[in-house]
């Protein structure tokens, strides 16, 4: 029996999802899950579960980086009489690690020290995003030296999008050299999305047209054509796009120089492992919904009456829209589904109800009763019988996506080092 | 009678339309046409215009700015027997200049010392597109000072944009103090538009939906709904949106901080009229299909089978259907015609079929004869027969749309200072 551990760090959480699986078996079954989130406003707090068993809200003390709530999920789990599977640190056989930015990468990629360099380089292209796996990879090597690291890439999926779409008009030497181009990101839950909704319409995934929408603090839009991405929000890095609840999406490309002085200034939270410009810190950071109205919480935002609240609502739709209309004409109008994920697309009954209402003309239409309710399978069909194109919601989960991937694709890891 | 000169200014020309008009008459007819060309790349060529007398490609020595040209055309047409209107300098009742950057002006502004000091303050935010209006200005007001100065603006047309569209996810508290938001240009050329579409539609103007799209070595989609404009392409600055003959149009807002680290010093070609920074110099002018095939000549681009111009001419079209499909929800599908205009839009036929092939799922399709035919019509319309929705060229005119400004506001303008 295998023990693989999906590591997913956020800038502010790490999310472990633990699986087992029978040595030639392709399908993991999950163990447990844990979580530690707000380390960017201690204290941090555990959420778990196992079973029937669930800690949640239980504060940490002295957990401050993504690093240490690695290290406190680790022996957190090894201590739990429930997870026999785990008594042993060479029981882990796999860590799958997210890592938002693989550059050129197409595909997951053992992690040995040429690929560590590597990953490590072209983070520069987006410190802020790479940084925390990064800090969590280096961990794992010291502490579970048996377990084979696996990268697990955000950018790979979007590797399809042809020249024309992903290429900037710009200086070609300098993109070249820099390596500026799209490369889109959320990836392996856009992979997730692919198989869940292939599999729930009982069509080949490599068929399969849909404009999907994964909606979290982080927000993108990605036009899946034939299984494969062909257009997707989100850029160089994921700055680009949709706001989110602290970025602000595309602006106009000359807006930071008149907003500070210092736009290209160094940024006062730079460190050793990640040097970014002031104009990154703000736009990524200090933008999105949280400066317009004071809150992350879409949420609360979405029920809120209060003018800033239902301005953030609108932008965030307006925005929305701006995607839709284009994948829609880029797969010709032949669309299988409109498909809403991530904590906003899952939970954001009126969220989705105003984008659906914006592309009634183009042939959507929800039930609202159906919207309304719970959406507790993977995929939820919540069109009105008589649209002609379906909505449907789906239950993203970028760890299961890696696990499953470690287990399809073991045989180009294993007898490899790393 | 009444003497108009309407004055476009761009960055490397100057084009005067010099019209006349009965005194209580609101249709200018057009009298001569000049343009100096070539400012940044020496020497520049006269092209003059009237009646049947044609001059092109008059060579010119020491033309070396907007002032130069300004000047030599007016003494050019103070010297044409031919212009009798013309004679003495207090002939010229009117002098309309095309303003880019007009900041939070709903509509056209008589330019005395104070509006002239608030358009200069509202330059910071546009220096490279507002400094050849605003030297000419100078220049009128000394060498013609018994004519009316008005200032017409291209992002006045966009004031209509709803707040959650013209908002930017940023900091309000800066975004209010340093005025940043959506403003939108190529206003005076979607009024003209507007205005010829809804006559040759026989609708009223306040009636009218359609797609616009002003292509040119600058380039804009606009949203008009109810004869308003609902959206647009560019934003804080012409940056944003679409790419053009050196712009780069939207990239990823990070993208400078990874092209160059001083993104933000001032740029060498700034003068103390025009305070810009390299990022912003390189974005507008060393970028778009100048940056990808050597040359800013669309028709070219579009004429070669070299992959580059190729990949530009493509890049064009993907970018022009990323603004089609959405302008066409937020007009619920109710769409009045998709207008081309512009240099490109008018002679491109090439691109018009990319495009409207682009968009075939909504509805709209060409006649392939109609569409290589000559567009010599104001407005011409090359639908397919069988067509849902119309496709239409339109010759836009910004100079003719000032005249037309002019005399329909006279009242406004007359009596006052400027």
């Amino acid at each position: 029996m295998e023990v693989v551990l999906s590591i997913n760090a956020g800038s502010s959480s790490v999310k472990i999802s633990v699986y087992k699986a029978e040595p030639s078996s392709t399908t993991p079954q999950q163990l447990a899950e844990a979580t530690v989130e707000g380390l960017t406003a201690p204290p941090a707090k555990l959420k778990y579960s196992r079973g029937d068993q669930k800690i949640k809200g239980k504060e940490l003390e002295n957990i401050n980086s993504q690093e240490d709530a690695f290290k406190y999920i680790l022996s957190h789990l090894q201590k739990d009489d429930g997870l026999p599977e785990l008594s042993k640190t060479e029981d882990i056989h796999f860590t799958c690690h997210r890592v938002v930015h693989g550059g050129d990468y197409p595909r997951a990629q053992i992690i040995d020290k040429e690929t560590y360099h590597h990953i490590e380089e072209l983070s520069d292209l987006a410190p802020l995003h790479n940084a925390p796996a990064l800090s969590i990879v280096r961990a794992v090597s010291e502490i579970l030296p048996h377990a084979k690291n696996v990268a697990y890439f955000d950018s790979s999926f979007h590797a399809t999008i042809p020249k024309h779409i992903c290429t900037y008009p710009i200086d070609q030497e300098v993109a070249e050299k820099n390596r500026l181009r799209k490369y889109g990101f959320h990836g392996i839950s856009y992979q997730f999305i692919t198989d869940a909704v292939a599999s729930h319409l009982n069509k080949p995934a490599e068929k399969l047209n849909i404009i999907a929408l994964h909606l979290g603090s982080g927000a993108s839009a990605c036009c899946i054509k034939a299984g494969r991405s062909h257009d997707t929000s989100m850029g160089l890095t994921p700055l680009a796009g949709l706001p989110g609840a602290t970025r602000s999406g595309s602006i106009d490309p000359s807006l930071m120089f008149h907003f500070t002085h210092s736009a290209g200034s160094i940024s006062h939270s730079a460190s050793s492992h990640m040097h970014i410009t002031q104009a990154e810190e703000i736009l990524n950071k200090k933008s999105g919904w949280k400066a317009l109205t004071g809150t992350t919480d879409f949420g609360e935002i979405s029920a809120s009456e209060k003018d800033s609240h239902k301005l953030a609502f609108d932008i965030f739709v307006d925005r929305i829209l701006n995607y839709v209309g284009p994948y829609f004409t880029k797969l010709n109008g032949k669309v299988d589904a409109l498909v809403f994920a991530g904590g906003i697309g899952e939970k954001g009954a009126k969220l989705r109800q105003e984008v659906v209402n914006g592309v009634e003309c183009l042939g959507f239409k929800l039930d609202a009763k159906k919207n309304e309710g719970p959406a507790d399978e993977v995929v939820t069909d919540v069109s009105d019988e008589g649209a002609k194109f379906k909505t449907l919601i789906c239950q993203t989960d970028e760890q299961l996506q890696m696990a499953k991937g470690i287990l399809a694709d073991r045989g180009r890891f294993v007898g490899k080092k790393g």
